[in-house]
């Protein structure tokens, strides 16, 4: 055997432990109940631990070297190794990736951070609907401060800079400086647009909101019909409910959590179709890589082009909502002008500045990102004390969309992310954002009867291009050369504002 | 650190891995989706040959032999060890146990096992409904064949009878001789007493079974509201449906599972008394030993007589079923005589050979068990080939009950467990019947006010004597020794006798 495939055999064993950790968060999330937490915890760093110490072990190191250097030495036969094909080249890079990000902590650290990790989620749990920062900040400390630690772990394993560090684990290569770029773009191109947009806004009548209430289960059911429409497939996976909205699970078996607001049927509904597009993300990955670091998807960004591909580009398109207005009519028994497919279209690409990043329309979602690529550049830097951000966070929402949240539970503590330990993770929202249109332009210009069959609700047109051009690809490429693979250009934010020029000054 | 200090640190994280796995088996019951299987089956292994890695690493061979000589040596401070305690010297012996289980196999069996034992479960999930023994007879097969390679190992490696090296897994130091002594004087006593009780149960009107439909939300909420009676905390667990009822997850996470029949609501609310009963068992281990192999139960037939304890005593009881008649009544809107305790006590205890043990009555369930460990004695030794099990399976029950199956899915495809790999196992349901009558006994002898709390529903002072007495034990005693604990004998069949006597011909 050479020393790439005895890796492929190690890092079999690697993956299922890591997604056996997976299918354990979604239950956390979406079934255990509150005195579960501190077993789970137990089990999650048990896991994270013996995932370590399996990269750990010096053998894999050395298996990491001879493999390289037999792909290197590729067509020369040395070491009797044949070529590795461009799939096994990368599945090697992703190998050597995944084993720098876990061989730069030491065990103490990993413990550390698991155990930190899910004593301040589970205590944001209760913080947020008690709107009490001050509870958590304690544990949020702790975290920052052992996250910082990672990242300067990291920082030195990788040659990167702290925050790029922590960025490369969601988003392989991604850089800070680049980030910063293309959001100074937006920053720049967003506040006279958005004013232009809501002075539009303004000259017509306002959407009326369909009378609710939409009682749950009537929602899930409409959910479940537009899901299916979506290609989601309930023999590999589920849909629950949790107090944050997530994609979880395995490709072959695909976990969506929503939650219901039985005064507005939208929000869940839209946030079903978000997470089925991370759903058919991870379904059409490649099967033949399942169990390989190379199956998985090509990075955050590339994942959030999927779900906001589908939320955004294709659900608030006039062609699905004509096919949506009907059946949500029908479901909720609802009568009236405000139930016809044009109302309910101004109503979802209604913009106005607001507090809740997940209920953010198109317009404003990216300041939402971007105050907290400051703020979490700034804590990672020690620029920033935890205990100072509900100040900076306000002053930032009001710099940016000129309102300032009246308490922290619309503020700073409305995200799971930074409390379970996501730094590095929100700019790939807005960079899936640019992605997804840039796809989606390209998709419909490739299948030009994209745009008919979603007036239908049959998504299978547009899930055929992208399971070939971007679900099939796994993590053989990642974002920028994914994009120029299907595209034809590597991301160009210009594709993103002509998108929204169309649509909201069309 | 002493060797006893560094098994313990060593265990703890064993037994986080080895508990994650029992949430994965408890989704994959529950939850999982079917084209989840492949996936799930990946995670199973790597976690059990994660688990055999560990335990047969040599350094944990030497820290237990070192660890026993420190123990031998108590009191002489030698090795600089203080003498261990009662339960850390349990807690050794319990390590010991599961460390000569683990190594007795090599780790090509331990993969082979558990790949076998997914596949055959997922196709008897299949096989059962549609009565096709056929479908599932090669990988029960092949697995029959890999479960006997195992006890023959087994038996080397614990100096046993191959059997009794796997009921040893359950039921720790079980043997087939005490058992087949036991069930033989059984099966001498019952088909005499039950030819008194069905003539007696002749002379009188049958009962009326109150008429449905049950709609399963109202037998979910009647169940809920019953389990709290119990004791059961919606905290620290959770009911939910499945194929095959059971307990799983951890003692601060006891996830229950049941079935409902629209037309017998008793069936799935005395389901779920039983699996309240282990589920009591469960959370009521001991939490300083929580994550150490003496923290678990005593065994399974200890798990048993708490869940029958709970289902056949305590529910079955005159009292608890004239506190629950008027609640079944406003649950499902129903009047008139059906209803009535008297009617619903006759009800639940009616004597009638059947086809399927779940549903058995408790005069004709041992011979369910008797049939079952009868045949898998005679499979593990060889004497019976699993394409022959159908026709022994219809003369047993025949010879035993005097009924014939028509079919096999009402014969033995009826079992989930020598589908999933649990041999060894049907003998401690029995064991576990006539344990529960002996503690039911001593706890209403030294509590007299446990019948009338029951006759409100409320089992408080039951399960604060069976807490006391049975559950903060953990494994600290075994079967007998924890029965001679708590009832100051061990397991004596004449009081199990005596209870069916008094219950069935009083």
């Amino acid at each position: 055997m050479t020393a790439y495939e005895t890796l492929e055999r190690r890092f079999q064993r690697l993956n299922a432990l890591r997604v056996a950790a997976g299918v354990l968060h979604w239950d956390m999330s979406a079934m255990m109940p509150s005195g579960g937490a501190p077993a789970r915890s137990e089990q999650l760093t048990a896991l994270d631990l013996t995932c370590h110490e399996w990269l750990s072990d010096p053998a894999v190191a050395d298996l990491l070297s001879e493999a390289e250097q037999d792909a290197a030495a590729r067509g020369t036969k040395a070491r009797g190794a044949t070529a590795l094909d461009p799939w096994r080249r990368a599945n090697l890079r992703e190998m050597r990736r995944i084993w720098r990000h876990e061989t730069a902590l030491d065990a103490g650290l990993v413990e550390a951070l698991a155990k930190t990790q899910h004593a301040c989620e589970m205590t944001w749990r209760e913080a947020r609907p008690a709107n009490d920062f001050a509870a958590v900040l304690p544990r949020f400390s702790e975290l920052l401060k052992l996250v910082r630690e990672a990242a300067a772990a990291k920082a030195a394993a990788l040659d990167r800079a702290p925050y790029d560090a922590l960025l490369d684990e969601y988003e392989p290569g991604g850089s800070a400086t680049r980030i910063d770029e293309i959001f100074a773009g937006l920053a720049a191109f967003l506040p006279e647009f958005l004013g232009k947009v809501l002075e539009r806004q303004a000259t017509r009548a306002a959407p009326m909101a369909p009378p609710g209430p939409f009682p749950a289960a009537k929602q899930e059911a409409l959910a479940r019909r537009l899901m299916a429409g979506v290609g989601f497939d309930f023999t590999h996976g589920r849909l629950d409910t949790s107090l944050h909205p997530f994609c979880g699970g395995v490709p072959d078996d695909v976990r969506i959590t929503t939650r219901y607001d039985e005064a507005d049927f939208a929000s869940a509904l839209m946030g079903v179709l978000h997470e089925s597009g991370h759903a058919m993300y991870e379904r059409g990955l490649p099967a033949e890589w399942r169990l390989q670091p190379v199956g998985a998807a090509a990075g955050m960004a590339a994942h959030e082009s999927q779900s906001l591909l589908v939320e955004m580009q294709a659900c608030r398109d006039v062609a699905f909502v004509s096919h949506m207005a009907p059946l949500a009519r029908a479901a909720f028994g609802g009568e009236g002008p405000a139930w016809e497919a044009e109302n309910l279209l101004a109503l979802t690409t209604r913009v106005a500045p607001g507090f809740i990043r997940v209920d953010a329309d198109e317009v404003t979602y990216p300041a939402h990102i971007i105050l907290r690529s400051r703020l979490e550049q700034a804590m990672i830097a020690g620029d920033l004390d935890p205990k100072d951000l509900p100040g900076a966070w306000n002053d930032g929402m009001e710099n940016l969309l000129g309102i300032r949240p009246p308490e922290d539970r619309l503020g700073c503590l409305q995200d799971i992310h930074w409390y379970d330990g996501a730094w590095g993770y929100f700019p790939t929202y807005t960079l899936g954002a640019m992605a997804a249109a840039q796809l989606f332009a390209a998709a419909k210009k490739a299948v030009p009867e994209i745009p008919k069959a979603l007036g239908r609700g049959d998504f299978a047109p547009l899930m055929a291009w992208l399971r070939e051009h971007v679900h099939s690809q796994g993590a053989l490429r990642i974002t920028d050369d994914l994009l120029k693979h299907a595209t034809g250009k590597v991301l160009d934010p210009e594709i993103y504002k002509a998108h929204l020029t169309a649509r909201y000054l069309g």
